[in-house]
This record gives structure tokens, sequence and C-alpha cells, in this order.
């Protein structure tokens, strides 16, 4: 009844902290989660009224292959059905990818600081992590290139990244998966690309028509708002494609979570408002820092890591208190934040609270 | 990008047909699906208003550690609560298992003929299978105990078996787990147990207070007809459930089907009115199989195993263009079909389906 050794000391992924708690706790009667890049907007009500047409069918399990939001998908994106895969969040196209394709003793790459999933799955494989220290908040994909053996299997690149919110640029990813050897599998994580309009951004899928090592994660958790549902896919060549299939699990998207994806995916002008939205809110947060004389690192997504110049915890716990939660709590970087981008009425909420907060505590020498 | 060299060959799981491609491709306007233990009566009417209910939060987040479920279920069992582990259906709960104990090389022992995710799982984490065959379709679980060696890890026994129906009893458990050294992870799955009231069905909750190495597996996929929302739970130990919580995806259920979960465990009369339509059923079919000449496996679960005597695609292929869709393909049983009890409209449908298959079909030599 011993589990893997290398399992042993695996943390349990702590999420943001629930609203409920947090108003329970410290009594508050409004409190905003700005921790966990939710849609601050919503989902599409297309998506509601696909749910609320599913609700007579709870008891029978849902396609396993999904294959009318597999078409759909693919028709959007230009690529044949065999080319998409989905799992229960792309959580579960990261674990799938680990488990197809790293056997004990292969090396994968990633950078330090990135999504925590990838390491969790790797370590999870017995596989040798390879870190690579982020340059300013960004892969360095350059020094990432540099530590490619004949063992290295995966390449992790979130772009933009989590929790830092930069990018890699087009140019940059062109010129690393020209001098990545082949065999070695290069995932582009790109959850928040739908929220980019920033023309040195990577086309993905462009990428993956020359670059058949290419694998692209994307997700209906965030910009199409739909993260209770778990419903995320994978882009790749269908040989890759067909191989994270093999590891998959039969029935791992829901019912409700395909039928309003596919009904968020006609919703185009739910994305364009909340891509504006997010644009918008971006700026807010960016002119408040300025003012506060706080640097924040570029951000893409729909969330910005800034520098509080204060122990980041003490500011977490401070902003917590006027009911505002932000995510902390980030190795390597001890006095900074990451907050998801809200409403208008949200980001004035966290700004005047951070205000106050800075206020409170002292400058960190 | 070469995947683990054991994955290479492995199936990607065949559902049952779905019954929309059925009516289409052989024109029918009414069918029948008997083929996948899906609930006829669908699922409590309290698990809908939970979902509704939940309409407005579909961009937040589910509860990863699904505190107030977990809370419920123990409080159900008369647990604790750090003894509940959730997964996307107790599939998930397999892969974990399989994923937190399994090294390469590490043996697994299962039925064969049993539920084929306990392989497929075990299978990707490159473990030695041992299969042991049934016995006039029931776990042999002395010829499974007599296999264990120093390196056996987990061995899993489906209760009652999938696809046959089988039961292993009380009394053979306990001699089971008593010949079992405490190093083995017991794995029983009791997807259907609440369809039971044979009382020599053993207790799995009392065993578990016996047997530290014992893990029970439980879906809200089968009784309680939530199959679309992927949702099951295992019951054990505190520091087995540590060891595969360890390995689970952060959010790994859905908002959905952790409200759908609690409004139905509340909703008892639902449960006790399928249990007793599912005796009904089955006495239904037993009775039209014994009519008709054909021998069934004692059914427990809601589906039965019934040799039809004649190649059983003969027959599978007959059923389809009567608009009836079974179960078969099981390898080791090329006479058997698993059909899921229906209501008893279905059943008539199956039953009278069935009697005229038979007089097509030559009975097989």
């Amino acid at each position: 009844m011993q589990p893997k050794p290398n399992i042993v000391g695996l943390p349990v992924y702590q999420p943001g902290k629930p609203v409920d708690d947090v108003k329970r706790e410290l009594g508050l009667s409004e409190v905003i989660k700005l921790a966990s890049n939710e849609n601050p907007f919503g989902c599409s009500p297309k998506a509601k009224e696909a749910i609320v047409r599913e609700l007579d069918n709870v008891s029978i399990y849902p396609d396993g292959a999904a294959v009318e939001l597999t078409a759909a998908i693919a028709s959007y994106h230009g690529v044949n059905t065999d080319q998409i895969i989905f799992g229960m969040g792309s959580d579960e196209i990261i674990m799938m990818i680990a488990r197809a394709f790293l056997l004990p003793g292969d090396e994968t790459i990633m950078a330090d600081l990135t999504f925590p999933q990838y390491k969790h799955n790797c370590v999870i494989e017995n596989a040798v992590i390879v870190e690579v220290p982020l340059k300013k908040g960004t892969h360095d994909l350059f020094g990432m290139a540099q530590r490619v053996t004949s063992k290295t299997k995966v390449i992790w690149v979130c772009n933009p990244n989590n929790p830092t919110g930069t990018i890699v640029t087009a140019d940059e990813v062109e010129w690393f998966l020209s001098n990545v050897p082949p065999h070695v599998l290069v995932v582009l994580d790109e959850a928040y690309c739908e929220y980019i309009d920033d023309s040195s951004y990577p086309n993905g899928l462009k990428l993956l028509e020359k670059y058949p090592n290419v694998v692209l994660l994307r997700t209906f958790s965030k910009i199409y708002g739909l993260a209770s549902l778990r419903i995320g896919y994978g882009i790749g060549r269908p040989d890759v494609i067909r191989f994270i299939n093999q590891v998959r699990e039969p029935f791992n998207t829901s019912r409700f979570g395909q039928a309003a994806a596919l009904a968020s995916l006609a919703d185009e002008s739910f994305v364009a408002d909340c891509r504006n939205a997010n644009r918008e809110g971006l700026a807010q947060l960016r002119s408040a820092f300025e003012r506060l004389g706080l640097e924040a690192f570029p951000a893409y997504g729909n969330f910005i890591m800034v520098d509080v110049k204060r122990p980041a915890q003490e500011v977490f716990d401070s902003l917590l208190r006027k009911g505002v939660i932000v995510r902390g709590g980030f190795k390597l970087t001890p006095t900074h934040l990451r907050i998801t981008v809200g409403s208008r009425e949200e980001n004035d909420k966290v700004i005047a609270a951070l205000e106050a907060a800075l206020q409170e505590i002292a400058v960190k020498v």
C-alpha cells in the first residue's frame, strides 16, 4: 500500500480562497475575488440556454468522443477533426500529454515560474524536471533551447505565462521551434490567447502547419467563462492527438460542458465584448499602478502581476481584510501579486484597497 | 515525439452506439438504448433543480476539494471527510489509483473479463497485468489470491462484475482480504451496489474498518442517474485517500456535478423507486429468458448478461435493426450479450426483439 515514492511529497493544489469563506472568516458582507482569472462577465447567455436544453439528458452518458463539438472546433480553426482532443479543462490535456509521452527518467523542460500543473504532472511520471528561470518575468527560450538533450521529450511554454502574464513573440517562438529537435514535443499553452490583439503574439495554428511537434492548448474556462464546466482542448498533428487520445478516459468531458462550449463558440460578440472590456481593465489597472509608483509585468491575458514593493503576503492579507481576494504566494517573487482583471467597478475596488494597503505597510528595502 | 512504447497499441474505448446514429443509419424512428447501464428513469428532479440554481455560477471554478459534497457523503456513510475523494466518474478514481500506486514493473491483478478501465490504466503505467479468468462469470478470488507476489501492488475486484453482473459474497471477500498481504491495495468497485438487496453482498464500509488496504469505488452515474455529469467517488483510509488526492487534478469535478450529487443524495425515495423498478425489470427479463430457453448469469446490478446461444454479433445486429441497442463484443464470451434493465416498456421491447432475432438466427452448435 505504498504509493510511487515520487508522489509522497507532492503538494495538493491550493486554489484561491473562496468568497464565502472570506466573508465568514472576516465578517465582511461584500467580497470580490480577482484571484482565479475567471471571467467577470460570466458566460454567454447562449451557453446557459444550451445547458437548460440538456436538462432532460442528465442520466445519459456524454458523447465520449465529443463528435459535434470536435467538428465545430475543427471548422472554427480550419483543421481536421483528428487534430482536436478535449479534456476536463486544459489541465487534463496537460496530464494526458505527460502520461502518454513521459517515461521515468525522460527529461522535460519548463519555465520557473510558470503554470504549476506542468511540473506536478511530470513529477508524477517520474520525469526529470528541468526548470529554466524566467528573465524579467518572461520565458527564456534561448536558455530553454540550450537545455535540450537526447532525453528531452516534452517542453512546456505557457504563452501568456501564468502567473507573470508576459508573452513570447512570434519571432522568438519561431526561432525556438527551428532550434528544437523534431523528437521533442513542444506544448504551447494558449489558455488566454483569445484576449490578445498584439500583432507580435504568435499564430499557433500557423506554427503547427510548419512544426509537427507542436501541440496547442486552449480552454473554455477563461474568455468563454465556462470554468465551472471543465472543458478545454488540444490541437496538434493527428499522430500526436491519437497518442493523447489513447490515454484519455472514455467520458472525460460532461454533456453540459460540450453543449455550453458549442453554444459559446457561436457567440462571437460575447467574446469580443469581453476582450474589449479586458483591454480597458488592463489600462485602468496599469494607470493606477503608475500613479502608485508600482511596476507590473507587461500583461496580455486577463490578469496582471504587479510588484507591490512590500512583502506580498502582508499586502495580500491587507487586501483580504478589505474584501478583495487576489493571488500571492509565488516563490521567486516575494513582492509580487497576481490580480485578475475584473469589471470596471471591481478594478476600482482593488485599486482603492491596494492604495490603502500600501499606506499601511512599509516599503521593503 | 514518440509516446511511451506501452501505449502505442492501446485501444480507444468504444462506447455503446448513440441512439441518433442508429436512427439515422437504419432509418428508424424509434430506437431504445439498453447498452450503457444508464438509469431509464433519469435522475432526481432535485438534481435538475440544483443544476438550475448553479446557472449563474458557470464562469466560477468549482470547489476543487468539493468540501460540501465531501461532508455530505462522509456523513451519509459514517466516515470522516478525509476518507473521501471525488473523481470525474469513478473512472477517474481508477486512473488516479493506477497513477499513484503503480511503478513500471509492479504487478496488478484483475479478472478476465471485467471492467476494461482497470487494465487500460495499468497498461499506461507500464505495470505487469495479471488477469485471472472468471469462473462461471464470477471473480475467482481463490485464483486471484494465489497470484499475489511481493511485487503485487493493486488488485481490482468489480462487484457486481461488469459485464457479467455476478457478485462475490461477503464471506468470499472476507476470506480474500484475510489472505491478501496488507501491502496490497484492494479496490472494491461497487458502482452498482445501491441496486443490491441481497444479504450475501458484502458491506464494503465494514470491510474497510477491518482492512485498511481496501478502497471502495462508488458513482453517481448509475442509480443516481447523473452519468452525463461525471461524478464518482472513492472511500478509503485517510493515508490511502491522501496519496490519491496528491495526483488529483485541481478542478476534476464540475460545479453542476457537485451540486447535482449533493441534491441526489438527499432524494432517498428516488433511489428506492429505481431499486424496486430494477428488481422487477430483472425478474421480467429473467422470466423471458427462461421462456426462450436462454441462460443468464445471476444479475445484481442494472444489467444482465445472457447467453443467446448464437453468435452474439449476429444477434446484436438483428436487435439493432429492430431498434434496440444492447452491448456485445465481449472477448471470451462469443455468444453473450449484456442488456441494461430498462423501464417495463423498454424491457418488453427488447424481449420481443430478442425473440424475433432468435428465430432468424441459427443456434450455434
